[in-house]
């Protein structure tokens, strides 16, 4: 994998390139990027995006459209034979769409097959702003949608996916507000002080009971993880569970604890409902109490 | 079922049948009971208690001994057979003996065989004390005893099985201290006031990853249950999950909410390791923290 | 002082003992009492209290408009001199006008003096359910009102200072909706129990910057005080702080502290704003950390 | 004011200019720079401050027992005199010892001569790091020791009085570990966000009764003070209340609160006890709770 390109990079580049370079930027439409080729070069990231926002806006609603007819079904033919494309793949695979249970893809199917025939083009949500739970809750609130607001949610999808593929595409000095923040913190109120080597375990929760571990780490001489528990994407809407071992924290410094002890791993559930939000979810313990909120 | 008599009643009752209405507080030996008959009438139950304890404590070594050997296995053949005396078959149901999976039960085997071939006597504890797993770790550390320490023991817990026996056979002013009490309380630290109407979930959980839900509930104005959500037995030593739906509660009260809430059902898990002590396991909650503590 | 009449005493004396005894429950104003004499007997005391406010409400506006003129100055000439009944005594006495700084004073007179010259009347307010302060700043707004307002805000007051007395003066099964209570708790969350003997101090606040001291107390075994902090009358809507030396607490419990200790004796201001509200001010402490709410 | 020199020009400059520059940090003993210009280049400001400390050591007894000596009382007749140096004028001046009343100046003048009666030399204590009240405790707990013992601890803080006065003079790219930090953070959980905009102010407390306001700050977006309340400095030993006016800031934000609101300016009364220690002292805030901690 070859770094991406800076936008200098892309300002300078021969306008043939640059097409190129942008052509999947959108599902199956090279011509967006084509577009805007005469308006470079572009001071920042955001002035790209915008640019290209602005070339679908312009164009024909047929061609908008036929834009939303390009994306693949989710969870559908395509992503089972193998003929999505790499970015397509990817952001099915961020929400978890290539691990569905049989039931699961049924359960696709059906609102797969209902929205079309409601619709006539395909469902399109950003994948890496959702798990499975939030997209199937998400085609069964749009479903009620009349066209013309179903449409334009279409869109402001589809350009939700392009700021996170051009996220990924090409470096600049500013950045596009499409990456979210999940960190933590254990106090010990017990000792009034950071609670260090505390051990957490982040799982994503679903509907139907299954839980899949999204990272296990340990805190730091500050009661921090060394880096946010999620970082520089976008934070999936859904349910989640943080896991704290105060139980092993407190046996290792010596406080005398009951046995079994009155808490062992605290489990704090909560949910995301800002992808681009920052969630700071702290612990404050004692052997015997805790408190947790929505920090900052 | 009849009404269980006061003790005034049995200090009243011909000799022949006060010892035959308590000939079996002991395991098989009505010998117990009929020891202390000379010794009536009884103040209170807490004497008749002391008075049948020093009885066994006087006897021979021997017959103490065989006071042990009365019990059945724990999930033994007894058990499955359906050969236990009425008590221990409750006994045993309190701990969840006769739910056991397959592999359990060959655990209670292996651990049983272990134990009567190091000690020559059955492993004793009190059901209504103890969950399926307290019981399988007790099994674990006890084994490690040397004889001495185990026959006395074997003699506390058959005193503690004695005395929750007789505190459900004989009524009388005074109570015996075999009961504990778990409770809770919602505060709704948003509005300042008990938080009414929420729904709430006691569950056992088992190393085995099983639950079993022990109660559902429903707070009342003041925030509390009606009744304590464990009272009037020990509390079984193990581990707890209690569930507060305190989205639902909030969007009762027409409080904005993210979509989905950040808090929706609550877990607080704990571990119960005093069976007659009293738990208060509060939650006091916005829609965006909580702090739960062992409050009294 | 001889213990108060109950209801049943009162529905079965002769008619001008009736009168004789309630005569001073309306200030000056006998004839309140005499004339629902005939509506005995009375099954509750609030039936008594509605009877009562029912004679005023059927009575001509002029003779209503008296009944407020009988009420004296609040901390004015009368009281200077002597001349209260005893029941508006006792009244201004709670509410501190009997306790005033000349400069207060002064200040009572000048917004007195307004309030008469506006409305013709004198300034009524329950005592009991007030501190200088609250009651200083009820004179301010209710000056605002305009005059028709102002004399039905008036007698609503005369009803509770008459609600007041009778709860006072007649003892009954049932309980007018006078009373408030403040109580407190303290939870040690370092050990996971009541926090027994911590010394705590109620004190009430003013603008000026003084402050009173209303009652000092101890836990108990439970980590409450024996009594409520206030109960048995209404609460005096105001400022408070409650101080609790949870310093001195952790210290005999042989907790290591720094030195000082970094929490010693934690003040906790609130307002009370319900004199027949329950305020339960609790306090979750470790010897680095504090919760408090109103709780219930 | 001119701009402290940097380590590299002190270790480039002539002797006899290095000498001057330093020949204060010790108090009237330019001796002890002197005495380390041969060691130059110090590659820290460290090593710096270890080689002065190992001269002193490296000296004879008598030596070592004049520079405590060189040392002026404390609030004595010097510092009433104008006769101090001028760091030891803004030492004193830094621990309130030139603002106290005539009673405080008796107190000392009392603990000065009985603590020179014993010893023989000054009390010296660095008074950056303490307040009015940690120095008088600390001179009634020192007056205990034996002489040993005393010039052991006087020389110790004599190098903490060198090491602060050393962090002034010279800029260097390491820091000696001289500065504590004392900051705070407001989250609203009753929106689950940080509380920006709320009024902060910061008072230290003397057992005299009376306060001295330190700072006054107000929150930004993130709920934080733009700076630390207390930083690049030790943090004086001694008791202090922050108040947070949240009464106002949910007023502000159009919370239905009760009149008067429940909590309006909530403070929090803490104590200092290690003047290199890193104090966090938030608050988590409702319109009806709130928990505080020492945080990180």
């Amino acid at each position: 994998m070859t770094a991406p390109p800076s936008l200098d990079t892309l300002n300078a580049m021969p306008e043939q390139s640059f097409a190129s370079v942008l052509a999947d930027i959108f599902e199956h439409a090279p011509w967006v990027a084509a577009g805007v080729v005469a308006a470079r070069p572009f001071p920042t990231l955001n002035a790209l995006l915008d640019a290209l926002t602005a070339a679908v806006r312009a164009s024909a609603p047929e061609r908008q459209l036929q834009l939303i007819k390009n994306h693949p079904d989710l969870a559908g033919k395509a992503a089972r034979g193998g003929g999505l494309t790499k970015d397509s793949e990817a952001e099915q695979s961020s929400a978890g769409l290539d691990r569905l249970s049989d039931e699961e893809y049924a359960r696709f199917d059906r609102l797969n097959q209902a929205y079309r025939s409601k619709f006539d083009f395909p469902f399109i949500i950003g994948g890496r702003r959702h798990t499975t739970d939030s997209i199937l809750q998400q085609m069964e609130e749009r479903a009620r949608n009349d066209r013309a607001a179903e449409i334009e949610t279409a869109l402001g999808e589809v350009f939700r996916i392009v700021a996170l593929r051009l996220d990924q595409r090409v470096t600049a000095a500013d950045r596009l507000a499409v990456h979210g923040r999940l960190s933590t913190h254990v106090l010990d109120t017990y000792h009034g002080r950071p609670a260090a080597g505390v051990e957490i375990e982040l799982v994503e929760l679903s509907c139907s009971g299954a839980e899949r571990r999204i990272i296990a780490s340990r805190t730091n001489a500050d009661g921090r993880t060394e880096r946010p528990l999620i970082q520089e994407r976008p934070l999936p809407i859904g349910r989640y569970e943080l896991r704290f071992d105060i139980g092993d924290y407190f046996a290792r410094h010596a406080v005398r604890l009951a046995a079994p002890p009155f808490l062992e791993r605290v489990p704090v559930r909560f949910a995301i409902a800002e992808p681009e939000g920052h969630y700071h979810v702290p612990l404050l313990a004692t052997p015997w109490s805790y408190t947790t909120y929505r920090g900052s």
